[in-house]
């Protein structure tokens, strides 16, 4: 047997950050486009600007500066806060995803 | 903000125990009727024993005994095969739970 996990954070019992939409917000930094980070993950513009809203309105944070023209016109980046919880998260994910092995080594034996 | 995990473990790629089926078993124990534990958990008896046989399958072992009179019949109860399953499920769970924690707060620093 193998343990498998699927880890997020929650904020007043709201789902803020996810692989998915830390997987976004990763996606929007390397391309500098909410649009172009958009197609990459099979998502239309319109759904991932809202799930980005949808974030930032939960946690309270701005997440993206947009360069003049606008968002997807002038390109996205992700404000230093942004790319402090993708940071934050990723080490997160990789700490629990180390835990959950070994715990299941020493419970399990194996 | 809040760490929240899902675990389960898998064999060969296929999910074999999780929560929700764990619960199930364990339910058939404090019970003893696989009947009891499938109502409890709103499921036809049916989908229980499906549920059972489908884990035996792809665990390769025999997770229930039952009593005269066949599953249902007669009651039923885990095999110890199956009770330790469940205990080192159980250990397992608390302790990947335990990990998350720690982990959120070292990467997040709340």
């Amino acid at each position: 047997m193998e343990p498998r996990a699927k880890v997020w954070l929650e904020q007043d019992g709201k789902l803020v950050l996810s692989d998915y939409r830390v997987q976004l917000l990763r996606l929007i930094e390397e391309s500098g486009s909410l649009s172009d980070a958009a197609q990459a993950m099979g998502l239309s513009y319109r759904r991932a600007w809202g799930k980005v809203k949808e974030i930032e309105h939960n946690l309270g944070v701005k997440l993206l500066e947009s360069a003049a023209g606008g968002p997807g016109g002038g390109g996205s980046r992700l404000t230093p806060e942004a790319r402090r919880l993708v940071e934050q998260y990723d080490r997160f994910r990789k700490a629990a995803e180390a835990d959950l092995e070994q715990d299941f080594r020493q419970t399990f034996g194996r």
